[in-house]
This record gives C-alpha cells, sequence and structure tokens, in this order.
C-alpha cells in the first residue's frame, strides 16, 4: 500500500500536535516543514524577553518528539509559497510534493502598515525576537548609568509596551519586575525613579477577551507595579527615540515594543483562498480550507467560526493544539474513505499574569484575581511546556525568582 | 580620606576575583570595565557549543557579584587602549582615570597571521562563537539530510578540530558524543558512516603539559569515540570548503573548529612595555608590570616567570584566580605604604575531558585517566561554577546527559 503523503507547514504548537497524532499510523508518511528546529512556547516568550527563562526552556528540538517515529520526518527550510495546482509546497531548497497539506504556520506581528514603527520598534514573536527585547533592556540600563544628561537619561530609562492584550499586559509586568525588584540593587548611582514603564492601549480597557471586572483588576495590579497605564492612546509614528501619539502628545524613549496586533503568515495569505481582515484562510466545518480539497489550516492560520454570528477561535495555544489532533483524524478519515468530523472546541477560558502572584483568570462563569489566579497560570503553563528538564528548571527558576526576584538571565549576548 | 581609584580591565575569572578582594575595603573605590556584563567561565565553553549547557550557566552577571558593596562599580564598555601618561583608560565612550590599574583582559585566538583560516575557522574563546559553532554543528546535519549528493553531504558530514591542547581534545570529544549518541535517533535517512570527525595537532603528541602516557591515553580515549586524530598535521589554508595541510593533502568540509592557539588580548599589546612571544606582559614578583608603576597584570594578560630558567604559568583559571587575589593585596599594600608581597603560585596540575565518563588528569605525581580523572573534572568544574543556581541545573544536565545523551540544547537560534 503507498503511503498518503501529508505535508506540514509549521512546528509550533498546532503542526507539532497534528504530526504526533499522526505519527506510527501506517498509511500516512509525514513531513514536518520549519525554518527552525525547534517547536517554540509563545506563551512565556515574554519571560525570556525579561530574563527569567532561557532559550531552551521554552524551544524545544522538533526531531526529539520524533525519534522513535520513522513515518515522520523533519526537513529544515524556508516555506516561500504553496502551489495547490501542483499539490506541491515550494521552500528555498526545492519543492515538496504532498497528498494532504496542513498549514500551521502561526501568525507574525501586524504593524499595521506603519513602516516607520516596524523599523524601530521591538515586536516579540519569535525567540530572536524576545532576545533582542533582553539586550536592549538590559543595554538600557548600563547606558543610563553612564550617562550624564538628564534627558538623554530619562528617555533611555523610558521603556514603552503598545498593546492591552494579554503580551502587552505581561510584558509590562514583567519589565517593572526585572528593573524595579531584580535590578534595582545592581546600580549603586542611578536613580531608580527616573524610570518610566507605560502600557498603551487604543480602546478603552486591557484584555478585551475578558470581564470588565477583571480589566480594571488588571489596570490596578499594573499601577501597583508603577506602570503607566494609558488608555485611548493610539500610537502614529516612532522614529527610534521620539513615540509620536494621536492626540499628538509625544513620549521620548529608546525602547517600544509592540504587541499591538497579529496577522496571518504571508505563506498562507499567497493560497488565494477566503480570508478574514487579519489575513486568516477561511475553514469549513472540519478545518479544510473552504475551495481547496485536501488543505487544512489550523491555530492562527485559519479563521473559523464556530457557530453563525459567533466571532472565529482565538489565537491561543489551546485553539491551535485541539485544531492539530481534529485536522490529523481527518487527513485518516479521508485516507481511510470515511467522512471527516467537525471541529468542535470548548473554550478553556483566558488568564493572564502581572508579574509575580498576580494573575487574572476567566473560564466560564469562573472569574478570579490575585494569587490563586496567578497559581493556576503556573501550573498550567509549567505542565504544557514540552520535556521534563524544561519542567523542572523552570519551576525552580520560578521559586527562586518568587523567593528573591533572582534573574540570573541579564546577561547580553548577540552576534 | 581620599579613596584610591582602582580600575580593573576584564571581568574574567582574574579581574571579578581582584574586585571581590577589594570589594568593601574602605580605602579604594573600584570601577571594574568590560565589553560583556557578564563574567564568562570559559573552560566549559566546549559544553555550550555542543548543546549540552545554556549560556546562562557558564555566565554570570557581573553586578550580581557587587550588589552589596558600594564601592565596586561596573561599567559596561569596550576599552581600546590605555593612556599610561595621564593614567587613564580609554573606552569607547569615554575615559575613566585611574590611580592603580588592572590589567585582566584575558586572550583571543592565534591565527598566526593566516588570514584565510581567520575568515573562515570557528574560534570559541567567547559565548557568541560558541553559539556559532553550535548553530553550524546542527545545521550541517540539517542540510546533509537534504542532500542527494554524496560529495557535498560529506563535505558537510566532516568536522575538524584543529589543535591538541585541552580545548581541542574536550571539543572533539564532545562533537562525537553530541552527534553518534544525542542526535544518530534524530535523522531517520542519514547514514552516520559518512561522518567524519577529526583532531588535527601540529606536533607529534596531544595534552602537551601531560605527561607522555596521558597524551596516549587521551589519543586512544578519542579513537574509541571515532574521532581520527592526527599528529605532526599542520594546517596552511582553508577557504571555507577545502583544509590544506602542509604536506599538501587537502580535507574537504565545512566546519573548522579552530583551537590552534592564543595571544594576550591587543589592549595589553600597546601598553609599550616588554612581552614574551604570546604578547603576554612581562610582571615582576608581586605581579605589577615592568617599568610601569601602579600598574599590574594577572591571568592570560600577565606572563609570570616562578623562578630563573621556569616556563612562564600557564594560561589557566587558577592561576588567573589567584592572581587576582595577590594584586589586589599588593594595591592594599600600595595604598597603605607597605611593601609588596611575591606571587607565589601553587601548580593545582592538568585535566582534560574526553566526553561523558573519561578524562586524564596529572596532579604532581598522581597521574590518572578515565572515570576516576572524570569524577574529579566534574566535581572541579561544577564547584568552580558562579551561582548556585548553575550549580544544580548544571549538575541535573549532567546528570540527564550521563544516563540518556540528552542534548536539549540542540536548537539553532541566531540574529
Amino acid at each position: 500500500m503507498k503511503k498518503a503523503n501529508v505535508v506540514i507547514v509549521g512546528a509550533g504548537i498546532g503542526g507539532v500536535r497534528a504530526a504526533q497524532e499522526l505519527a506510527g499510523k501506517p498509511d500516512v508518511h509525514v513531513t514536518l516543514l520549519d525554518r527552525n528546529n525547534y517547536q517554540l512556547f509563545p506563551p512565556l516568550l515574554y519571560q525570556v524577553s525579561t530574563a527569567t527563562l532561557a532559550t531552551g526552556e521554552i524551544a524545544y528540538p522538533v526531531r526529539e518528539f520524533f525519534r522513535s517515529y520513522d513515518n515522520v520526518d523533519f526537513r529544515l527550510g524556508e516555506v516561500t509559497s504553496i502551489d495547490v495546482k501542483a499539490r506541491e509546497v515550494v521552500t528555498k531548497n526545492g519543492r515538496v510534493p504532498y497528498d494532504y497539506l496542513v498549514l500551521a504556520t502561526g501568525s507574525t506581528t501586524n504593524f499595521f502598515g506603519n513602516e516607520e514603527v516596524a523599523r524601530h520598534a521591538f515586536p516579540m514573536k519569535t525567540m530572536e525576537e524576545a532576545l533582542a527585547i533582553r539586550n536592549q533592556l538590559i543595554r538600557c540600563l548600563e547606558l543610563a548609568d553612564q550617562e550624564e544628561d538628564e534627558a538623554r537619561r530619562r528617555e533611555l530609562l523610558t521603556f514603552v509596551c503598545v498593546g492591552g492584550g494579554p503580551t502587552g499586559v505581561e510584558e509590562a509586568g514583567a519589565i517593572s519586575e526585572l528593573i524595579y525588584q531584580s535590578m534595582r540593587k545592581d546600580y549603586h548611582q542611578l536613580d531608580f525613579s527616573e524610570v518610566d514603564i507605560k502600557l498603551l492601549e487604543g480602546t478603552g480597557r486591557l484584555l478585551a477577551m475578558m470581564p470588565e471586572r477583571l480589566s480594571r483588576d488588571a489596570a490596578r495590579m499594573l499601577e501597583k507595579k508603577r506602570v503607566d497605564v494609558c488608555l485611548e492612546t493610539m500610537v502614529v509614528g516612532y522614529d527610534g527615540h521620539v513615540l509620536t501619539l494621536k492626540d499628538g502628545r509625544t513620549i521620548r524613549t529608546r525602547t517600544v515594543i509592540w504587541a499591538a496586533g497579529v496577522k496571518a503568515s504571508p505563506i498562507v495569505a499567497a493560497l488565494g483562498a477566503d480570508y478574514d481582515r487579519s489575513g486568516r484562510v477561511i475553514v469549513n466545518r472540519d478545518l479544510s480550507v473552504k475551495g481547496l480539497p485536501r488543505v487544512y489550516a489550523i491555530g492562527d492560520s485559519a479563521s473559523f467560526v464556530p457557530a453563525p454570528d459567533a466571532r472565529p477561535l482565538a489565537t491561543v495555544a489551546p485553539v491551535a493544539m485541539k485544531g492539530g489532533i481534529c485536522c490529523a483524524r481527518n487527513i485518516l478519515h479521508e485516507v481511510r474513505g470515511e467522512t471527516t468530523e467537525a471541529f468542535v472546541y470548548k473554550d478553556m477560558g483566558a488568564m493572564a499574569t502581572i508579574g509575580r502572584s498576580s494573575a487574572v483568570l476567566s473560564v466560564g462563569k469562573i472569574h478570579a484575581e490575585g494569587f490563586l489566579a496567578w497559581s493556576v497560570w503556573l501550573w498550567v503553563h509549567l505542565l504544557r511546556l514540552a520535556g521534563t528538564y524544561a519542567n523542572v528548571t523552570v519551576a525552580l527558576k520560578w521559586v527562586l525568582n518568587y523567593f528573591n526576584n533572582a534573574r540570573l538571565g541579564r546577561i547580553i549576548v548577540e552576534r
């Protein structure tokens, strides 16, 4: 029997899960493609960017998942487009033919067409970007320590996060703790009252997916951590030194972290299918792409509307993971001549941490905040990390960090 | 009382130790300068380059050492030269005046003037260089896995270490274990009999500082790990694909790791003092530089001859550490109008590991090899690492690596 050739583009949370579901199945051969040789766990990227976790703790070698499965091959390479006519994935080093295709290419930072902001602000979607932010945060403090001019020093000590979703909220809280708690004693001369950490949000509240009460709680927790939360504040420009707001005000800063939006990766955009306004491809109830037989899309690549008039599912890890399982099963159904199943997603709720020991949590009708929410957040993220080693060292670091604010990752390494 | 101004250039093992010795002393203020904000532990750099350890485990934030000592300030910056007339250290962002100066600038890779080799070979003296080697090793296997042409595949799978000192020996052993033990199961299609790991040494034996019997033992242990040890083999050129030897033979390879020599850092060379042929500055019995009052040099920067007709002390961590202590004491003696002490160094012997559970060790008349020597090596290095956290996680990784060859650091991250 000839095996069906399944190609999965993207070894993120959804792509790896789909491949795991197909691993060892006698009727398929899987080729998993990614430009990185590791699976990234994006929910903890902000902890790498703020010197708590190491790269290896949130990145797991893709090949490690499939060592015992001969029917899953990994291939390192950058996918440039999909040739749906020829049924081939086009990469920088050759074409890879498929019988079934899974698009799990994730999302990329959305600067909404503002080229100037894109050039000077720091995005935070990849490991390299998180490390660049870490280097920048530490370098700004080092330079400020040597800077005699107060205006230039304040510019170095002003850190702006743009976007009041979970990423912006978590990043702002983590920067506050890194600077005020972990690094304060490092600098004997620096006046920390000159530090200014801001979180800018365009709408009237943080964490739009949460009940309003939790949005207010999150803002209050951030203010307690000396983060200046600015709602109804839109950014229109940033030249590397001066951030300009829509109302004409300006903020002098060397560090703008852009967490204001994401869009589907450009590979998906070139498929020639139907898209939503974030560039996600519209999928059928079984996660196959509308109008493209044998092509599936999951996670941040897909726009799945669970019920008429409902909003598409959010771009969060659990949706990608469950989508990976469902599309793998549907490919097996197709291979075996069976009918496909509809994707059923039970909303797991939403969470965001605001630094050490505080968080907000919303699961169905249960809303929580503070230490309890933080404990839940901690366990959920710890157990979702791939690899026992990471579970152990991350737990160890969080404990260390909890009791003495240790951030031993505060080193600058660059190429 | 005006404090004496001590400037220490270099926050390596010697520089940090000197600053620690002066920390809290009421009659001195210390400025510690380095272009990195961390202290590197070079003896374990080869384990970062072969995906066993993480960057944060062998790099410790310099400021962490001096949080409780107001009289020690760290300053991030690149030193370009020393103005001995004006008694100032010249950095890229300004001049730093000193009453006493400690040169602890370490050493840099010596390509012996071969520009072509310098351009294409991988040195391994810095964290960035170790990470570049790690990326290269993994990328070569990934590319080989996709390469249909046998000659090009063998070129990708040939790894050459040049230099039979401890670094070359340890690196070759570690590459063998990374590839044959940890990564073999990662690649379902790749034929590992095409892998070729070579260690080239110009003289007639490895580990010149060891007794001859241990040199032979080391070669035998490496051969057992399938490393091709080539003695009396001199490199004359390398263009990125073809390595040319002195006898005219060539080796096709994409990866040449250069551990064939070091020289003192160029800052020392510009002092205008007396040097040995590795560019180390000649120091007096109290570690002060000949002819330059109030200037001390330690570790890899200094050439210290312990007795007439003896060879200068080796460029190893214990010499730098003990030198740091001695020069700090001598500065305090000078500040207090006392006479300085002579540097007395008791040789601690030499060690080198050849992968997991084998090593050679020579301490005075005691020579050992195999598991016992490896256990001693392990404990000595574990306890020398700065920071309890690193002690714990490195121990954990070594245990994991010992029992199941886990190398979870085998991810490619670059800028």
